[in-house]
């Protein structure tokens, strides 16, 4: 029966996180492994009173077959917002997806043959890896850290072989938390500016700033070659799939093929609902509250770690987003921890399934936009017992 | 820029269909060209209701990611409505896809490698040969007409190729409206069987079922390489994007994987709603009307063309479904009749996307879901003297 699948779908990894957490979590286990946004904050009453109003608005019309590019009062939204913030995008640039997950599997579908070059974060997003996994790339990590990519780095893979695709998260990265400072982006734009490279700014997270600071867009940088993904999971809510890719032609075109025969459209209804909600409330105010809860759950979970970590563990400061980035002593390896942790009843994610081909990594991933800041000091302070009994040799294994 | 795609997406073809009624529409053009079902009989209200139920009794958990599988109420309440049908489906075996188009893209994506044999039928559905496309097979068509699948053809193929997939809508089909008699599908199977071929029986209007005739399903015939494709698009709205596969292991496990990377999950707010719609309301009831309307409008259909029609023309006679085909003169091309009767106001999509490296067939699709009695009769007129004035040979081009 091995012979019925493709080569393509051989390689693609499950889901690890899934797998380490199945039979791991007892009663009472606190979680810093989730990606999920926080579903107190989800804006269920507006939600419900925009629903109201296009069942009364649209009627029959909700519930047709429409547009693969998507509904279009939702693509001017997003035109107008990325005006606001001082972004040109025309509306025709616009497609909307079945979340971002999908527009990296439209993007990896019209570009890639087997065996193209991709340039991944590392640590990187797992989605990610996932969804070009099956178009069968040569995946080239190129580290990325607090002082953003490792540019030396880059020039060399872009010197040496032939790049399609780069993929990063530029603000408040996924798993690691990081942002490209404004420096690094110039540099980096640098570099590519007139390669046949396409560079994939992925930005779930950008609104989700607890500071002031802004850098600078690569679709700013690069206009010819960025290919913008938003997505409406992290500031809405993401049970709707709604996420949006932005590129220009000739790649659009391609991108609308795929999109129909990869599933016609997306979700009409659902578009319509959003749309709705981002006309009749501030997206602006709500997306404050989420700032304002994350940021506090951040800085608890960073006074924490101050507080009870041993001073050979370090941490990345997030300047927004949803997680924060552990790094133990080398001879550490994370998933050792997680088994010491599960068992003192705290989880997170060991950095392995963020890496390209390396494994006991001595990385982690915290997420603290689900936790309370009481769950969060108790968890960290169960944490660090464990990181303290690993590193006293207690638990080697 | 060309060198920036990859070589799957060069070959997937535009919607045919869009291209041709791009400019082609005049105020009071009848259309019968369309694939939609009929939006006045979208249970709206219900669906509403429905909809305020699930705010009610959720809440937020409505908007969180959620299985990538699907909302396990609504896996559930499928495998007992086969049940009813008399096929035992384990909930295991259901994943929820965007649609059934996206059901296509990921087997095929799991299944092909470039130039596996994939048996479609001709004339064949168009969406199937687009999500197929993408990776690039051996289309190898077979030709269906009102005696089934030509039995001979496929036994020819199946020991003189490696076939890897064969797509079938036995019941139905789009886009010419026959279905496999009984006999043909027992000889079907008996090829088939013990072949390492996955059989995909795409069944979206199974349940519009004129008449009280039932065939056996392939799912029955062959349970071993059947993949049942299912949908509720046709039967309750399109909109939602909501269909699903029925797949065994080891099969299922890796279209599992396959969804993921392509979207995470399907919209989990209106999977649930649709549950909740099922489950208070009676599906059956709201399909008879549906039944009701399409066997009429395709009866007044059918009676215009017996009437109208030159003797030369034929078509097929549905007991079910959405589509009736028509066969000129070989003589004629359809692609010339469109020409001549859009200026008459009425369209209908010519055959040629219907097959595979053919072009000026002498077949069409004519769509009678979408429009009343007197529209049809007002259509079918229109259509009949265009045809005539093609066969006087007044506007042979």
């Amino acid at each position: 029966m091995e012979n019925l699948f493709s080569d393509r779908v051989r390689d693609v990894p499950r889901s690890f996180i899934r797998e380490i957490l199945k039979d791991a979590l007892v009663p009472g286990t606190i979680s810093f492994a989730g990606g999920l946004p926080n579903r107190n904050l989800f804006p269920v009453k507006e939600i419900q009173a925009a629903t109201q109003t296009v069942f009364e608005r649209y009627g029959n019309d909700l519930f047709q077959y429409s547009a693969s590019e998507g509904f279009l009062p939702l693509r001017e939204w997003i035109a107008h917002r990325y005006k606001e913030k001082g972004l040109e995008v025309p509306v025709e640039h616009i497609l909307i997806t079945s979340g971002s997950q999908q527009g990296l599997d439209l993007l990896g579908k019209t570009v890639l043959n087997e065996g193209d070059g991709v340039i991944i974060e590392e640590p990187g997003y797992l989605g990610a890896i996932q969804a070009f996994t099956v178009y069968r790339p040569k995946f080239l990590p190129v580290p990325v850290s607090e002082t953003g990519m490792e540019t030396e780095h880059l020039e060399t893979l872009v010197q040496s072989e032939k790049i399609k695709l780069i993929y990063t998260v530029p603000n408040f990265q996924n798993p690691s938390g990081i942002t490209y400072p404004e420096e690094n982006r110039q540099k980096i734009a640098q570099i590519l500016k007139g390669t046949e490279t396409v560079f994939i700014e992925d930005d779930p997270y950008g609104d989700l700033r607890f500071s002031k600071n802004k850098n600078t867009s690569f679709y700013s940088l690069l206009p010819e070659q960025t290919v913008l993904l938003g997505s409406f999971s992290k500031i809405v809510i993401p049970g709707f799939r709604i996420g949006w890719i932005v590129a220009s032609e000739p790649l659009m075109e391609k991108l609308v093929v795929a999109k129909q025969a990869a599933d016609l459209h997306t979700n009409a209804f659902s578009q319509c609902v959003l749309h709705q909600y981002v006309s009749d409330y501030s997206l602006d105010a709500h997306i404050s509250k989420i700032i304002s809860a994350y940021r506090g759950q951040k800085e608890v979970m960073l006074k924490s770690i101050l507080k009870h970590f041993p001073e050979e563990v370090s941490c990345t400061r997030p300047e927004g987003g949803m997680f924060l980035w552990v790094t133990l002593p080398k001879r550490l390896a994370a998933l050792d921890l997680f088994d010491l942790a599960v068992k003192d009843k705290v989880v997170f994610v060991p950095g392995d399934p963020f890496y390209i081909g390396q494994t006991n990594v001595h990385t982690l991933r915290l997420n603290f936009s689900c936790s309370d800041a009481e769950t969060i000091e108790t968890g960290i302070l169960r944490l660090s017992k464990a990181i303290k009994k690993m590193l006293s040799g207690r638990s080697v294994q």
